[in-house]
């Protein structure tokens, strides 16, 4: 067996997080004690939420710590194991390292099915970004059939799952992403009725008036800032923000101000909601279902960028935080 | 019959709105047409709302139209009528004018009863403040018995309301005001657990924290501006923002930012949500129903200011906007 390559924190990232933040460490791979298992990872998913994680501040999870290893939701093989649960072979999902192989006592580990589905997919479409996409549309954007959906981000590991199950649930669907070749497969492949870069608009309200010419019934929020302030402007009257993400701002020294004409969410009866996937998992288990299905019968197209080798961990990050992935970012670790 | 005053917009605010704003006219009083009533108006009410309907742009009630008279909500007594559901001597409540006389088609009003409350309180606690109030804790802010409330602008004719049907429900009530008497008059009378006056605090989070040291449940939001971000910093996970109004910012000219830290929305699990009372009839009327048997038995207290005649209406309602009002704000056009 060859040595355990790892990803630690190295500094706290003061505005936009850079390489420097990170230090590869290597040591060798961890003895399994009674009751544990070692699962030598196969995909990690890098995800806007750890940015939250870096800085020191409180939150729905806690900050990683200087000097150790980074958590990621990793899917890899069971390759030694003296835990009753798990056997050797076996394939887990669950909150692991960012690191070759990682040492787990069962907590919190899911066992995934050797079927047809990539085993990627655990970590998007057939996971956390799936689950997100559908528990913020339904439970909380509570999208009705006829009605119009903004989706921010649209092209993102979330938004490229909006859209198509938007439109399975006969939504008019509608997003923006970062350049013409996400908006042109918005539209090709992900469902999605219309679409602008908002990189060229001009005004984003005017933008997102155009696209959504009779308003918005569900905003699913992944970004923040002037798109969302932009969105706001455009609800209908009765209409739910789904606070699901506000990833331009993660990367903010200073707390940025909301957006400007809260005023709006009184005149309009508007409902501004965030959420967090794991608060659901009935909902998420249900999906997950219905999705092996959608997948199966070719309803839900998907799209990811995969980086290779856990050196590239951060590089991976920091370009989905700029926006340089289609589809769900991921970081093979290793080929099955 | 003497003549009829009235108050006309004259012209619309930039900024701050000012007595140069109204003017007051005079005619004689109109004659009852086939299906109409003509109505003595007896009180008045005056709004934060209103300054809204002063500006020139799309909002949930069209804008006042200059030259024309005001409207507002008004108790008054029918003394003609040529309409076949109202008779002379009937006390109504309804959207009329800025005026000592108003005529009607009965369209909108309801017949209130010669009981043993004051009229004027049809306007607050047995009228739209009320339902405000109860609307907005209840249906839109699901407080739970046991919860924390908090209240900005607690002593107005809606938050004077809220507190007690909040403590009424078993939660803790906590609020802030403008001026040390009106912190004093929220716990001796208002049923307040604890307030602050926030023009002397320091930190409006810190005032918040000191009296909801677990945080809030509830935020009853009447002010908007730097209170509505305090509360939010202090929100609790899975609380709820009832969105009632944001007169801090109503005289602004230029739309103001919202809070900043919207990512709290998501990390906590919040809703934000705006609401309108006339959107929920029938929760308004179960809550006049309950109001007036509380009111009966001695729980509930009401405090109003009373304005004399209609020439000073323009003042009791720049007045009421600059927080000089304890509970609601009235004006008095006649005796009965």
């Amino acid at each position: 067996m060859t040595s355990n390559k790892q990803i630690r924190l190295a500094s706290r990232p003061s505005g936009w997080v850079t390489a420097d933040n990170f230090v590869l460490t290597e040591e060798t791979v961890p003895k399994v004690g009674q009751g544990q298992l070692l699962v030598r990872n196969l995909y990690m998913s890098v995800d806007p939420y750890m940015r939250g994680r870096m800085d020191d501040a409180r939150s729905y999870m806690p900050p990683f710590q200087i000097g150790e290893v980074l958590q990621a939701e990793v899917v890899g093989e069971v390759i030694a194991s003296r835990n009753d649960d798990y056997a050797e072979g076996d394939i887990v999902d669950g909150m692991l390292g960012w690191e070759n192989y990682s040492l787990s006592d069962g907590n919190g580990l899911r066992k995934v099915a050797r079927d047809s589905a990539p085993l990627s997919y655990h970590l998007g479409i057939l996971g956390t970004p799936g689950m997100t996409a559908y528990i913020g549309l339904h439970t909380i954007g509570k999208a009705q059939p006829g009605e119009t959906v903004f989706v921010s981000a649209a092209s993102g590991a979330v938004g490229s799952i909006v859209g198509q199950l938007a439109k399975l649930h006969g939504c008019t669907v509608t997003g923006c992403a970062g350049n013409d070749d996400k908006v042109n497969l918005l539209k090709s492949k992900f469902a999605y009725d219309a679409a602008f870069n908002y990189r060229n608009s001009k005004s984003l309200p005017a933008s997102i008036k155009e696209v959504c010419p009779d308003g918005i019934d569900v905003d699913f929020e992944n970004v923040g800032g002037e798109i969302f302030e932009a969105a706001l402007w455009n609800m209908r009257n009765g209409g739910r923000i789904v606070m699901c993400g506000m990833i331009a701002n993660y990367n903010d020294e200073e707390l940025q101000p909301g957006p400007r004409g809260m005023m709006t969410v009184i005149a309009r009866r508007l409902t501004i909601q965030g959420f967090i996937v794991t608060d659901h998992p009935d909902v998420g288990m249900e999906y997950v279902r219905n999705a092996a299905q959608w997948l199966d019968e070719g309803n839900l197209q998907y799209s990811e960028t995969i980086a290779e080798g856990i050196e590239n961990a951060p590089t991976a990050f920091i370009d989905m935080l700029k926006g340089k992935n289609i589809g769900k970012q991921i970081v093979r670790l290793a080929h099955i």
